[in-house]
């Protein structure tokens, strides 16, 4: 009887983990869709107005512990900073209040001051929508988001400042 | 020599203790800080024009794991959400970005529904400033906050409708 139920255990998992769908594919630059983002902690949000967008700006615990210390500028090797973004929505109690809509994007940047050189020290990569789709044709995508991030050069390329917090 | 340090260190612990700061006060009505809320996982965002303040929603494992499953009309007892609160800023390198300035205020709603069955099942409580002052006079003030939440009764008192996530 014991045998029994331990050799069809495996099968279960194995079955599990099929209907749970697979890992996405990682960025084109070879990135992975970093495990456990949704757990990070909170470092900042914003509001764009230019693209009608909200985000929440989590970090890994490394990303956490520097923006708590100050240790931003750079920050440590390790870092990896999260971005959510969401198409604006209003509240449908509180009309002047703008909350998260449609799920639009997670985009990540990766410390790596070595691996990483020529575009910063960090790693780009974004995934699309609820479907969690990599952004970008090649690996050159990254030229996009860097020269986008470029005019933060003087706050090591990062365009959030953590949130002050008690 | 060992006798020396052992009598030594208790001392240095109280004094590490007194150094850091006492705990905020509860609120009027009894309600503790929640201890560690700064590490809870994130439930959603908004930013309101009327007031002009960005806001994270944040939740304890009770919370965030009602949230995930959509077991929130009602939300369950042990719930816990913080809401923090920031003034509108810019964002020094993109002006059409609306980003946390002056921290303002965490707020708190308890679910219990015997315990705070006179509003809703809810306890209520806010700290105001860096220095984490309680808002209240006496243990009123809650009243204060339930009228507000009333026009939400039908999402169980509650503004926040968790962000979606992949």
């Amino acid at each position: 009887m014991n045998t029994t139920i331990f050799s069809i255990l495996p099968t279960l998992f194995l079955a599990g983990a099929v209907l749970a769908g697979e890992a996405p594919a990682p960025a084109p630059n070879g990135i992975g869709l970093p495990e456990g983002y949704r757990d990070w902690r909170m470092i900042g949000s914003s509001h764009r107005t230019d693209n009608n967008t909200l985000r929440v700006i989590l970090g890994n615990d490394t990303a956490v512990e520097a923006a708590r210390a100050g240790h931003t500028r750079p920050w440590p090797d390790g870092t990896i900073l999260a971005k959510l973004v969401w198409n604006d929505a209003v509240h449908p109690a509180w009309e002047q209040a703008t909350v998260p809509g449609v799920f639009m994007q997670a985009e990540f940047m990766v410390k790596n001051a070595d691996r990483y050189r020529e575009t910063g020290g960090w790693g780009f990569a974004r995934w699309k929508g609820l479907d969690e789709v990599p952004y970008g044709d090649d690996a050159g995508f990254v030229q996009e988001c860097f020269g986008c991030h470029t005019p933060v050069k003087d706050n090591d390329y990062v365009f959030t400042h953590p949130a002050v917090l008690p």
